[in-house]
């Protein structure tokens, strides 16, 4: 049984190796040869100093839960940059006082239970991914304590209907597990977010999380067929169907609620036949402006490939799919049922017209190729540069078409002035017909000591851009903890009532992760 | 300036010709050879007998309302069978006291305003086409009157976003002048109910209404990118995005609100280049099962077609698209970017591969082009049979593929029983990768004077059958009044609960169409 790591992404013994550590730390240098390396190193067991659990379970649900030091620690944050470079500095400001790792949905009922009882805050834990604050429990004072609620127990697929090609698949499944079980009926739930890895079905539902897929069935939200989600007020369950027009569709309310509203334990998910056919092509372009324009123009022509991703030269650089110089356009298609050769033509053809440069092929050692080991090993190059001293962040966004530019460009500005020394990238991960998420990649050196508030005034001004230019505060990043006062600003107000509304319903003792979503009531 | 008509669909002047309807009368005769055929004529404005109006707007809003009788009478009712025969009837028991047509936003918040003060009922009003009593004033004895509220002063494009795809329409718009207002910019919402001709863009949105397009962007949901609705508790404005992950999404708890949570007054809509390369074919099939199969292989084959709807044999032969032996399915692709033969050549191949017979060709005379045509005379020719004294109804429902034939065996069963003497005719108007929409269109003879508890009978035979056998209350006729039993069943009662605090938050003296979705709270 592999172990996670008590730091950093993967389990242990995964990471980079020393010879690629060594180059890591040469770039880094050149580009920013003021700052002097770190060597920060990862904390051990024995130097976990966490304050004292407040609160354990009752003695009929002890058996489900544990205040071990290793698993508060794992369970007290996501994988923030906030979250990465305060646990390395050993900072557990706020570990849950018990980590409860239900069997089945009584459990789950049971726990609950006794958090409205006890005034026990109950943070939902699918692989603690979340990089904006989801599954940190802070959570006021009002409460006598905090409990994770671990899924990863629920991680089967429970059903498969092969004729509707949908299976019934338990919220704690893993993305590689829900693949794996899939497999053998050649079936693909084909949602690969980058947390994919450690990341598992109920959160992707609970945050709306996107796949690395253009275009169609990007968000998780359009592969649900059915939810059912344990609240506080009883059974959520919608009813499996392939459309409705009966009333504001149920699931929507519970694709997005991060946990505010209950533990989403299984949903129907609309599952395809795996590929045969797979056509992909680059463009490079002579400017990122370019390369928007071809991505729009393919995000609109009916044509619906699997990627549309347009890196900024810098990006190309770093995920060794481009030359430094021009931006790159990836496209792909896939299909179970037909070869793709008109499809991957016509898309050529496309952003030829707007100067585009193509070589065809997915054959390893392509753009594409290179780009998809690199988003794959980002995760621990991340951890690496935190070692070494750096802030390494992302964040994201969606905006229509017409006002992509300027958002790029108000964010750059927001950037630079918040931190000049910072590098910023920026890639397209996703276009629609109507519009695109940028997606920014900030590294800059870290002051120590001070890392994060360094990093909370660089990302308040990025999100002031965001939401200034018209943009979401997330495209599929959620809201958490760290988003709340821009989603605040972004949400209709009438819509905050509703939904404050809805959460008195569903969750009368606000004991589900309070203060994602909503604040609970004075004097709660 | 044309009238709609005081009965029936449409504007004064359309119909049927003489010679349509005897060929009408006779095909009834022959069908059913025991009914003698009526000829009830239409109610005149000097037979208009309604009870009295009990309220009226106060002086300051006197010149938005009016409380004349053909208004009064043409806003009591909407389009359904029960509405048609009621009213053919001159039984006008519900009619609205008032009848206001806003000119803005803020007409309509005054109008709201002055309904939640004087205790009136708001019913929004749009094409007034609901085929589910959405529109009708039953509303109860706690509200001292009802005002209908009619959105078609609100009827233009407000803005044009060429290069996101975006078109800013108000509420009020129907169908055929929102594409008018569109064609300069060679734009498109192609968006086509079937109610398209006298329904709004507000109307669709409400009642989550689906196009006669297939697969993909269907309902008319994934077209908002924004809505702006004035409810009681102030403007629910979201956010104009191509995609968020952003919270649970704000817009999707307005559209299928169905007026209950305020006045759809504006929206950005995603429209598209007007489509320049079209391909058809049609396949015929010896069996409806066999059509199933082959619609399913399509709506899962990742190309997307715009029409994949398959009619029974009967279905067919009406429309003058089949034999009346074979069943047919009819396939179009559409594209403003790309020809479509490879399209259509995979689609036509992958149905022969289930025992399909093809003829490709869109020109007239074709099955597609029958099709069409009966389509958009079907209106007329129900409101002919109904005059001739048949009950002429459809409904309809989604599934998913394994359980589409039971559903449809467990309704002929239940309409059968409820009504020997029934025909039922069945067609699947949309399919989608995990199931099909079923449409059913029941023919027979009415008893004069009952038609009303007669056709509730076999709709309530239909409506059981349909749950039983895991569909949905509807796929895109909305809820209204006629359908709250079913949809109460199928709606998961804690959802029922956050949407009762939702409307107790949004329109707190529970004004907004009162009855649909949900009932007041006693003693209100």
């Amino acid at each position: 049984m592999r172990q996670r790591k008590l730091w950093g992404w993967g389990y242990d013994g995964e990471g980079v190796e020393p010879a690629e550590r060594e180059a890591l730390t040469a770039a880094l240098k050149s580009r920013f040869p003021d700052h002097e390396p770190q060597d920060a190193q990862p904390p051990r067991r024995e130097d976990l100093n966490l304050p004292e659990p407040r609160v354990s379970l009752p003695s009929v649900l002890a058996g489900l839960g544990s205040s071990e030091l290793v698993e508060r620690a794992t369970h007290a944050y996501g994988k923030s940059y906030r979250d990465l470079v305060r646990s390395l500095r050993g900072l557990f400001g706020h570990p849950p006082d018990v980590v409860a790792r239900p069997r089945n949905e009584s459990d789950v009922t049971a726990l609950l239970e006794w958090c409205a009882d006890a005034k026990v805050a109950a943070i939902p834990y699918g692989g603690g991914t979340s990089v904006v604050g989801g599954v940190e429990p802070v959570v006021g004072d009002s409460y006598s304590g905090t409990v994770s609620i671990d899924l990863g127990r629920l991680d089967r697929v429970l059903e498969i209907d092969s004729v509707s090609g949908l299976a019934r698949i338990q919220g704690g499944t893993l993305g590689p597990s829900l693949e794996e079980q899939l497999q053998p009926h050649g079936l693909t739930l084909r949602h690969y977010p980058q947390s994919f890895e450690l990341s598992t079905l109920g959160g992707w539902i609970a945050t709306r999380s996107a796949g690395h897929h253009a275009i169609l069935h990007t968000h998780v939200d359009d592969l649900v067929a059915s939810v059912r989600t344990i609240t506080p007020a009883g059974v959520f369950q919608t009813r499996r169907l392939p459309a409705s027009g009966a009333g504001p569709a149920p699931e929507r309310l519970i694709i997005g609620s991060e946990g505010a509203f209950g533990i989403v334990t299984e949903a129907w998910m609309r599952v395809r036949e795996r590929p045969r056919f797979r056509e992909g092509a680059a463009a490079t372009f002579e400017s990122f402006d370019r390369g928007v324009a071809a991505a729009r123009a393919l995000a609109r022509s009916d044509l619906y490939p699997a990627t549309c991703r347009l890196l900024d030269q810098t990006e190309a650089l770093l995920a060794g799919a481009g030359d430094g110089v021009r931006s790159v356009l990836l496209i792909s298609f896939e299909s179970h049922d037909h070869a793709l050769g008109p499809w991957v033509d016509r898309a050529v053809e496309l952003s030829s017209d707007y100067g585009g440069e193509s070589s065809p092929g997915r054959s390893r050692g392509s753009p594409a190729e290179a780009w998809r080991r690199a988003f794959l090993r980002a995760p621990h190059l991340r951890d690496e540069m935190i070692r070494i001293g750096f802030t390494v962040e992302t964040f994201e966004t969606a905006v229509v078409w017409s006002g992509l530019s300027q958002l790029i460009e108000s964010v750059r500005e927001g950037v630079e002035a918040a931190a000049p020394e910072a590098m910023l990238m920026v890639r397209l991960t996703h276009a629609y017909p109507d519009g695109a998420a940028p997606y920014f990649t900030v590294i800059a050196p870290a002051p120590p000591g001070a890392e994060v508030e360094r990093w909370d005034e660089i990302k308040a001004a990025a999100s002031d851009a965001i939401l200034a230019r018209g943009g979401t505060i997330t495209h599929h990043h959620a809201v958490g903890r760290d988003h709340r006062a821009w989603y605040d600003q972004e949400r209709p107000e009438p819509y905050a009532e509703a939904l404050r509304a809805a959460k008195q319903a569903l969750d009368p003792s606000w004991i589900l992760n309070p203060g994602v979503l909503l604040d609970p009531p004075d004097g709660s």
